[in-house]
């Protein structure tokens, strides 16, 4: 299978996307891969690697779009970007999937424009891979749709449901919408009228509070994408906040070097799921093609496994149960 | 001063209620206490306590609001509750404030309602103080709007300002704007909008991020109800979840005992700007009156930290300040 992986996304390019792709290969014999961006970069790039060159291509793309570049207009004026040219390959059905670790609104931005949506799906959505005490839950939706309305909340549930069942492993994963208390007359009209379509799904705890999220008690965590993203970037800074506060702590009472070691290590154990590693990717769920996208940061093992996913959601035809979930 | 307790509010009444008038009334040779509740409840209680009889009175309330009911049909029907009884004694002059640990949102739509609102208020706020790596901020609106107004947001602000220099002691108070990106036109017109009318605001640092909240970027956050209310709440799951993750790394890595309880020491320490005892409590502002809300779980330094707090409502004039801040 061949898969087309942005050379130039994220914050560590060209090297982390190429060394991501060459462990893809040598870890799986049936992956291909498709580096997309500029052409003497890439390659040069792999001058440091040893690998397959019957299994890694290149496709050239001379633009780059930054991290921090307004999506829209990204989008509109750099149709030579590794992001607009991969995802056109995909469409072109050059390969099976496009990942990146590249600009997340100009990701999605694209991937709608240039693949289109599933029938049937009103809007896609940005999936987040969450963690808790129990391990990884998904947030959706994590900043696309900022005021979205019931029928979409109810799509978005049963996408990420799929995504649970078929990628994550999960055989019966459940889903709670974030709410101000749990009773079903609290919230706006959205949260109401939300709940209401979503307990007509089996795995709909109902609706949960911002303290049940850290502890893992759904699967799925489901939100409008103001408060998705408020919470997303929240919840990535507490390693960040706790470690300065640890530390604050430590010099004021003086602890010693070798106990300060041993607490950060311990700390760094305990907020193992922060990191995003083991996850990857997750796909915009509800475009008609396969495309997804990781943490900016992403490790060359995560970009692997990002690669891994994207093959897996081809594999386990993830877009045709979207399908038939949302048309029955 | 007379100050007005709420006798029954909160998880732990009588006892702490009580017994933080008794302290509040120690330190305080100026305050005296109204404690409002079932005449033979907290008469029995004060029977622990030696104290000053001439200063601590007794007013009878029958009827206790749960902390779970819900908040308009208790004040609709306990119309002989501590909450009712109390906030009507304020009404009539015969106290400057009532403090409470209780029901917040039975609270606040008694203290709208037999209050009323200050002149040019459009809506009361719920403020909530909030835990950063730098001490405490504030969070407003933490609940009571889920769909504010613009202007109603600006007002928030305003009266937020008023609080931090007057009660928090911070001369010049920053402000910021919950939002998903901190340009101009990110988020939905409530915030784009907002963002316009909070420019006018000498302290508005513009609109910040959730990764921003526990670093204590401003004094005020402000947002809607609803996202107030989940982060609210997801703040104060951090310290319960984060023993619960050491906890179980120091199982699995089989840490000393010795070294266990020397971690959570310096974990505690860290926290303990999550520990909300040294705020006591916040006022609702925008009402006709000093009424101020503590956490369910005060203890009796938190009880007696809010009547302080409440006196220095009353003597900085907040009200009056308020007033000719927004109709200004």
């Amino acid at each position: 299978m061949m898969i087309a992986v942005d050379a130039v996304g994220g914050d560590h390019y060209p090297e982390n996307p190429v060394a991501g792709a060459v462990l893809a290969t040598g870890e799986n014999p049936d992956i291909q891969i498709l580096l997309v961006g500029p052409e003497d970069v890439v390659s040069e790039e792999l001058l440091k690697h040893s690998y397959d060159s019957s299994r890694i291509h290149l496709l050239h793309a001379p633009q780059i779009i930054g991290m921090d570049e307004s999506p829209s207009s990204a989008v509109k004026t750099k149709q030579s970007s590794s992001i607009a040219v991969g995802l056109a390959a995909h469409k072109q059905g050059k390969c099976s999937a496009f990942v990146s670790a590249g600009n997340t609104g100009a990701l999605l931005a694209a991937s709608t424009f240039i693949l289109g949506k599933l029938e049937g799906v009103i809007r896609p959505t940005i999936v987040a891979p969450y963690p808790t005490i129990k391990g990884i839950s998904l947030l959706i939706d994590a900043g696309a749709n900022l005021e979205p309305k019931p029928e979409m909340i109810l799509q978005f549930a049963k996408m990420g449901e799929i995504f649970c069942r078929e990628i994550m492993g999960i055989e019966n994963p459940t889903v709670g919408q974030l709410n101000v208390g749990e009773e079903a007359e609290k919230g706006t009209d959205l949260q109401k009228n939300s709940h209401k379509l979503l307990s007509q799904m089996k795995g709909y705890l109902g609706n949960i509070e911002g303290k049940d999220i850290l502890f893992g008690k759904t699967d799925i965590y489901i939100t409008d994408g103001f408060t998705g993203n408020v919470v997303l970037k929240f919840g990535e800074s507490i390693p960040d906040a706790l470690q300065q506060m640890l530390s604050l702590t430590m010099k004021s009472e003086a602890v010693q070097e070798e106990m300060q070691r041993q607490i950060y290590s311990i700390l760094e154990k305990s907020l193992k799921t922060f990191n995003y590693e083991h996850v990857g990717g997750v796909p915009f769920l509800g475009v008609d093609g396969t495309s997804l996208v990781g943490h900016g940061g992403s490790s060359p093992v995560a970009i692997k496994n990002m690669i891994f996913s994207a093959a897996q959601c081809v594999e386990h035809k993830v877009n045709s149960k979207i399908i038939s979930s949302l048309n029955n």
